[in-house]
């Protein structure tokens, strides 16, 4: 796998989507790809796109697309549907749509289910990010398919989060999760043809009026339609200025540190879980704990005592 | 804390739900006093309930705790919430429907956030559950708000799932995930007054026979109505039955000694983090690696790697 590395950093497509499925299957290779990968990335912005199923996001991204290449962007997309647990293939169905992209060299496209992501959903996310980064994307949009705690996770890679919101779709400001509402830098309220958008345009002004500001930003409110493009390139400058909000006040820098050290938390407690495991499993200490533990002879707590004495001073 | 857990062994309210409390918050007395209830539980029987907002999971517990209390049986209800990250409070709304329940001392009813759980929601509710079986719950409902991954991964800790789904309400066979098909040990369609719910069972019975059974059980399909009643008491004695299933075939048995394997596992891994967590705090070795990835000096797997070596024999 290490040929496709240099393959990619020379802007080479197949290279690009053979390593991600290396990430996908957890293969052996990706510690090593990853590391040689690594010094090419931190150059991407990624723009994070959630909100609820039916609110228009993937037509939105299209719309948002077409502003970035515009301007001569390189741009990747992620699409990611973690309600799928069992069996993959996120997306696909809403991806056909992006034809006119998928003909656009400066265009990747990639959908993620759960199931080719043995290291988790977010962890894979976060590395096909870098891949992207690494590929010379200079945008990777994060597009989710709904507003679950796996999607909240991912949008933690995100520098720039927009909640796509619809008038009518049950999507009143009193329902909507407070998580969702709390990590959202700009809020979209998309199909706004419907009525009901200055309602809730109203409502989510009432809230933030009484929400602290974050680093002194407060979230716009737009209201775009991308059926007949309003508001689109409005939403591409506002983009923009957050990101410019971002670097100046230090906050891309903070959250870009905190991001790297959650990874290396993330990646020294997997090793030692595998380590953990390949011990266990072969010294059939755990099949004899487990015999204890159903007869209820010894607790969960002292059993996992136990079992971690060896690997503590 | 520890006081409680003999009067919560006594059958007493109060302390049952200080501990759940303490669980909640993850103090410090936890693995004490869970260690201590430990050898009380393996005596209740976990229903998951669960299924997309609005199939009227609620309403249906409710029912379903009529018929587990005209037998007399003591049950516990844990209504679960993990679409709030930040706030908590959850399903009190609709808890007050329980009111009925509520004066019966036979009948436990907690609902559970995300803000108090700080060692995972998933983890809160295992261990919730083992305090109603200590209490001396016969049985444990536990019904989730939607059917989002958290959802999935708390109904691992059931022995027999309900999948709820209502005619009308957009839940199409072809649309419905896959992760919550392939949990159901049997399909509920509720509010079986409205239209479509033969054209449901139909579809899902189609889906069913492509399936490979499980351990011999094909999940039944039934249509119920939490308004006039109907098939209520079929359904509890269909509960009753997968229970005898499970038992008969060895699944129970393998189920409990997989989930106490898996509890081991994690607090393996939660104890290491904490130590590894305190270290890296303490030593300030992090803030230097930090500022090195930041530049691309480093990768974070080798930074991983570094830190890990204190660790490792």
């Amino acid at each position: 796998m290490i040929e496709y590395v240099d393959r990619l950093l020379q802007g080479d497509r197949r290279s690009a989507a053979k390593i991600i499925t290396l990430i996908e299957n957890d293969g052996a290779d990706k510690p090593e790809v990853m590391r040689r990968i690594y010094p090419n990335t931190g150059k991407a912005y990624v723009l994070g796109i959630t909100g609820s199923p039916g609110a228009g996001k993937s037509s939105l991204v299209d719309e948002i697309t077409k502003q970035i290449r515009a301007e001569n962007f390189k741009v990747g997309i992620i699409a990611v549907d973690p309600t799928s647990p069992f069996s993959g293939g996120a997306l696909l169905g809403d991806r056909i749509r992006m034809q006119e992209h998928a003909l656009d060299r400066g265009v990747f496209i990639r959908s993620m289910g759960t199931r080719g992501s043995l290291g988790g959903l977010a962890s894979a996310t976060k590395d096909v990010v870098k891949v992207l980064d690494a590929y010379g994307c200079d945008i990777v949009i994060i597009e989710t398919v709904g507003v679950g705690q796996s999607e909240l996770d991912i949008m933690h890679y995100a520098d720039t989060t927009l909640v796509v919101l619809t008038p009518g779709a049950g999507d009143h400001i009193q329902t909507i999760k407070a998580g969702i509402m709390e990590i959202a830098d700009i809020f979209v309220i998309n199909k706004a043809d419907l009525g009901g958008t200055e309602k809730m345009i109203t409502d989510i002004e009432g809230m933030l009026d009484l929400s602290p500001l974050l680093k002194g930003w407060r979230p716009p409110v737009m209201a775009t339609s991308t059926l007949d493009g309003k508001n689109i390139s409005n939403l591409w400058e506002t983009i923009k200025k957050h990101r410019r909000h971002m670097i100046d006040t230090g906050t891309y820098r903070e959250a870009a540190e905190k991001r790297l050290r959650l990874e290396v938390t993330e990646i020294i407690q997997r090793k030692l879980m595998e380590i953990i495991e390949k011990d266990l499993l072969s010294n059939g200490k755990m099949s004899s704990l487990t015999e204890k533990l159903v007869n209820r002879e010894i607790d969960p707590y002292a059993a996992a005592g136990d079992l971690l004495k060896k690997f503590l001073p």
